[in-house]
């Protein structure tokens, strides 16, 4: 018998193999990938579990849930500032998806677009046939200078407080998907009729935000040649504000007015307090970082000449806690909640 | 709101700050750890995720589980030559699991003395509640000299093969561990009768190997400094060697009567085929390795003063495939196939 004699061998090599060019994966030949890391370098890691029924629907598209459980991860390594590397997936499944070889042809036909848009190889991983849980764990590597991983608690008194790309999206987006799977009645009466003022493309654009989120590879640099701290909005604006201003023993001001959001919600915002909604809902995976007010001038050059969206929605102060005011500095009340996993 | 005040923050906080006082770890306050590797070396990096219903049982000690999910993930590191550094660790659990205190302190608490034991340390992770999903995936980093990752693939021809520990405790233990939760009717006629062999002190034995494979942590230093091929035990020891010859290019002659199996399975070896069963079994996670002929004497010596229960068991040839074969040369019929997740 030689290796290639086993199915989980031929399963592997069928089908992640292609996606493990990199001489460092062995060819996903041996139980463990050598990573060398070069010269003046450190590797910035994080991992992220999508589990269906929680992160995902059972029934997404085979491509949508492989380029979630990538960029989930891959926000967190351009949230700090570094170049993705590589990854390992561990990808457990049941046994009629596993043995579908249209929805692992989708599967990984999309992990490798993906990969190849964001600069990363597979390099390791793990298989295992279950039941019916399908969990992916992915645990994502990137590159920094030695020591200059952005961190969230950076923020200074002065400075100013950025965002990338659109606020809410995918929180409206999942209403959408609810309403594509489950019918207008899976919703509240408030969301159904803000669903209402929208046309169907519409809601099909933010659906696809919500399915696969944007993730938008240059702002790493300009992260770790400005930012003093950041962090991805994975748990909602105002929550994860909180977060960054806990962590850096500041406060934060935010011109609520400000927040970029999504051009089709634009019209709506002061229906069905739909911009609470947007500032507190999650899965945005955009970037939030804070850039010394000394060096603003020369980030929004840089973000424009690497055409970023990005957009100044406020500034750090002494006070702790976050404020959202209004463009009068009236203080505008926010239910200032993260999406929390454990309350 | 400062970070703290998320029910999230102050799980980690509670649970698993405290395994993570290494400073790359940055107290889990961040999105990701950056880790800076000494000059010279380079990581090894392996995943492995055990989900309840497949590799433990829901009811299983939450310390067991701990272990489990941790040495899996260890016994690739040691298997590779490298040194453990540190893991990240994604827990997908029930709610009602992470809601008790009982339950999260054993689980945490056995994971603080295994981490310690072996050397390494929580550098991050993510936790997710579930309905009813127990899915744990480490993802865990050794150190090695940069190039000197032992590969499956380094077996040479007239090489001596080796293997750590006892061989067929887990499989052996999974009976006693079925028969433990579910009563001897979950098992074969086969199964039950070897059992009845065993006195419950014995069974308790084995059972303990199933639920918290033993590591050798001085293996590691061994296999770097003389083996040519390594890797661990998980599928079987028939199916895996068949895998380090398949990967090596090469072939193996293995004295079925000189592996090593636990003392007290010693004297029922030749009843009810249970020589093959604990050759075919799986989870040993012990250490399979080649060593060429020309250093067998040190590598003894320095396994003696290690003290690391090692038997030299056969020898690498240019015939492909993997042969059982008895003290006296013959070839013994041994069904030589791995556990195999997609057979």
């Amino acid at each position: 018998m030689t290796a290639s004699d086993k199915a989980e061998d031929r399963f592997i090599q069928r089908y992640f193999a292609p996606l493990a060019d990199d001489p460092e994966a062995l060819g996903l030949h041996d139980d463990a990938a050598q990573i060398t890391v070069p010269d003046g370098m450190s590797l910035v890691v994080s991992t992220d579990t999508i589990i269906a029924g929680i992160h995902f629907f059972d029934c997404d598209p085979p491509a949508s849930i492989a380029r979630k459980a990538l960029r989930v991860n891959i926000s967190d390594l351009v949230a700090k500032g570094s170049t993705p590397r590589g990854y390992f997936l561990s990808l457990a499944l049941p046994e009629q998806l596993l043995r579908s070889d249209d929805w692992m042809s989708e599967f990984v036909g999309a992990l490798g677009e993906d990969q190849q848009a964001l600069g990363l190889q597979l390099l390791g991983g793990d298989t295992v046939m279950t039941k019916d849980v399908s969990a992916i764990t992915i645990c994502a590597f990137g590159l920094v200078p030695t020591g200059r991983m952005v961190k969230r608690s950076g923020a200074e008194i002065g400075d100013r407080l950025y965002v990338t790309g659109t606020i809410g999206d995918s929180a409206i987006g999942l209403w959408a998907r609810k309403a594509s799977l489950l019918g207008l009645d899976a919703l509240t009466e408030p969301e159904q009729q803000l669903l209402a003022r929208l046309t169907q493309e519409e809601c099909a654009q933010l659906e696809l935000a919500y399915l696969e989120p944007p993730i938008n590879l240059a702002a790493a640099g300009l992260v770790l040649d400005f930012a003093s701290a950041s962090m991805d909005v994975s748990d909602g604006l105002s929550g994860d504000a909180a977060t960054l201003a806990g962590a850096s023993e500041c406060g934060l001001i935010i011109n609520l007015y400000d927040i970029p959001h999504h051009p089709v919600l634009m019209p709506h915002l002061e229906q069905h307090d739909l911009r609470t909604r947007l500032v507190t809902g999650g899965d945005d995976y955009q970037i939030l970082c804070t850039i010394p007010a000394t060096h603003c001038n020369a980030f929004e050059t840089a973000i424009a000449k690497a055409m970023v969206p990005v957009r100044c929605i406020g500034r750090v102060v002494e006070t702790k806690g976050v404020q959202f005011v209004s463009a009068d500095g009236q203080v505008q009340l926010v239910a200032a909640k993260a999406f929390d996993h454990f309350s």
